[in-house]
């Protein structure tokens, strides 16, 4: 009987279907452009559908495109071991981010076949739908809307930017099935992921045990002011709601340089306007910034300095403005004991690895509320990543595997 | 025979042209949205050519749409007296901005029509193509065809943000015709107005002698960056072209501020980026600014400043920064001549008038390389203008109406 110390992945198959994943969806040079619900998502699922088929693995896809594949468990009323993160990319994404870690889901499987092993509970892979956020938002809405975090009308409204319907376009690509009433108990949930930072690459760490995420907070402003010629208007009646966006983008930016030093960041990614045109000022605008630090008091500090922020900006275009959402996230969420389990694998199979926080948000960040959760970072070349120079070798990914494997296999058989 | 202290416009003529013309492409309450070469277009253009016919008036559509009405003279082989301005709209425009130049010319010709005068040269009104610029980039590309400034085929291929080009759209509505070899010769150009600034209201002037047009220069910046991913990517990595634009626009206007004082204004009216979603850093950005500036010489200051801003801009978010385009318009462009003729005739008729320049772009501006040309301005309600609040009353309009038929009855009998 396998066992933690002595099961491993093969890195080869594993890597064979990295490769044809990378097929699918193609981007900028080396990069993949694969957005959620998309032709190319599509094919991509069709691909890790018949993966899981032949790996003897029944497929169910719910309420909201979320496909888990199950592997029967001898015992196969308990609950389920899952793993799994998601297939869609950004619109310069990589071939790894997220993917990496649904696929690491059908690796350990076909390990476990490969060993002969049938585990005490049964194991699902999840592919989550639209993690990304990039064609629709809010991102993790597949994980959210399983959770109920989202209602299930709610997340299927959502709308891409030619008014295209997250619900229409899932059950035009085949993937809009039946949401169970209440979500089904996981007994353990684990997302391998890559770092999508510098710091296990630099350090030269082939394992991270992700201990939480840094406490961060997402605003979604909203300015209004009026719109009038750029040229004869006064300077002193303008109300220009593209400059108070802008103004609030680069309070935000600043706001990441003063906490740079202690590893905060700040980013203000997103600004649209209205008619945003030469010759015309601009009556709308709206902007998404964000805030991350370690230390829960210095983001709570940041947060605030944010919506401040925003209120100045507004201020000094002489526009209105209103924090239509704020959203939270990160925080000491993830499983103590499954924390523990990452850390003593790692140790055990004698990978250089390190406790480390997560700076992205995950889908295992709404699972964490769910079931115990933690996930297992490999590192990344550079730490690029939502970039189309997204990087990893073999030698990056297979630490991380056989440590997940490791904690699955004790997990499932417990 | 009429002359031009006795010769007088129809006030409720006129009106009733530009009421009807308010019933076409309605947009936000009581403005316009006729974009240049949409389906509101050709309905405007439709009726003004009904107008123009039934006014015994012979209609032209040149290589880029702009419709020549013509009023033949006595000695019609003479160089005509020529009036005009635009039909189109911003996104969000008023019913006087360009629509009552054009209708002005109309009724000068409907008034020497109830004069039973003919002139001894000929008239002709024009309506010239996209010179908001709001729909195609850049604005007055009609005017600036005509005159050469910009070649035929590259005007035609100016392409919306559906990637429709003006040359089809105009071929689509029925508005592309034959451009001359050479464009034929104006004996003089008038432009009639509204101020679109709040001068000529506040101090309760009725006619604009317009001498000159503010010094400005416009720019188009282009920054380039990597995306990356907006959570753990250190701050000193990042390359986010978003926000070298944020700074850019900041800058501009901050510059606006320092030179308030003295008259100046400064723009940034549009920005955009991609993929500019959150979750990602955009690693491509374009920015519009604008600087204007009565005196000449701190105009130059100015755009020397904004040209400054966009590299210090980049240098800070540590992108690459290349200015794509620059424009450069304004300055003391109009004939003496003709001025003194519209200060003249305004005095003449018992006008309440003043000196004004002009603070934004007009279709006068390319003219005025091409023929003597002047422009006679009109108070709108508060200097609203692009915007749909933009408002002037009969009154408001009557004076400079009668001093332009005045001025083109001179001019034309000469």
């Amino acid at each position: 009987m396998p066992s933690p110390t002595n099961a491993r992945i093969d890195i080869e198959r594993f890597w064979a279907t990295i490769e044809r994943s990378g097929e699918i969806g193609i981007g900028r040079p080396g990069g993949l452009a694969r957005m959620a619900a998309s032709d190319a998502d599509k094919e991509v699922r069709d691909q890790f559908v018949a993966w899981c088929r032949a790996a003897g693995l029944s497929v169910r896809v719910d309420g909201i495109g979320n496909i888990f594949a199950r592997r029967a468990g001898a015992d196969d009323a308990l609950a389920p071991v899952v793993m799994g993160s998601h297939l869609d990319t950004q619109f310069n994404g990589g071939r790894f981010d997220g993917i990496a870690g649904v696929l690491a889901g059908l690796e350990v499987c076909r390990a476990l076949d490969a060993l002969g092993h049938v585990t005490r509970r049964p194991i699902e892979v999840v592919n989550w739908t639209n993690e990304e956020g990039a064609r629709f938002s809010p991102p993790m809405v597949g994980s959210g809307a399983f959770m109920g975090a989202y209602g299930l009308e709610w997340a299927r409204g959502r709308a891409d930017e030619d008014g295209r319907t997250l619900g229409e376009e899932l059950a035009r690509i085949g993937y809009l099935g039946e949401m169970e009433a209440v979500p089904h108990a996981f007994d353990a949930y684990y997302e391998f992921h890559i770092e999508q930072g510098p710091i296990l690459d630099a350090e030269g760490m082939q394992v991270g045990v992700v201990t939480g995420g840094f406490p961060s907070t997402g605003m979604l402003i909203e300015f209004r002011g009026e719109t009038a010629h750029t040229g004869p208007w006064p300077m002193e009646r303008r109300k220009n709601a593209l400059i108070a966006g802008a103004r609030f983008l680069v309070a935000v930016d600043d706001l990441g340089w003063v906490h740079a030093g202690s590893g905060g960041k700040a980013t203000a990614a997103r600004l649209v306007a209205w008619p945003n045109k030469p010759g015309i000022l601009s009556d709308w605008a709206q902007a998404v910034g964000d805030v991350r630090h370690p230390d829960p008091a210095t983001s709570a500090v940041m947060a605030e300095a944010m919506r401040r922020a925003a209120l100045e900006a507004a201020a000094k275009a002489d526009c209105a403005v209103e924090v239509l959402d704020v959203w939270q996230w990160g925080g000491a969420i993830f499983a103590a004991e499954l924390i523990a389990q990452v850390r003593s694998h790692a140790q055990a199979l004698g990978y250089r690895h390190r406790d480390i926080l997560s700076q992205a948000g995950h889908d295992a960040y709404y699972i964490a509320r769910h079931a115990p959760t933690t996930m297992i970072f490999c590192p990344c070349k550079g730490g690029i990543t939502h970039n189309n120079a997204e990087l990893c070798a073999r030698e990056d990914i297979e630490p991380g595997l056989n440590v997940l494997l490791a904690c699955v296999l004790e997990r499932a058989d417990r």
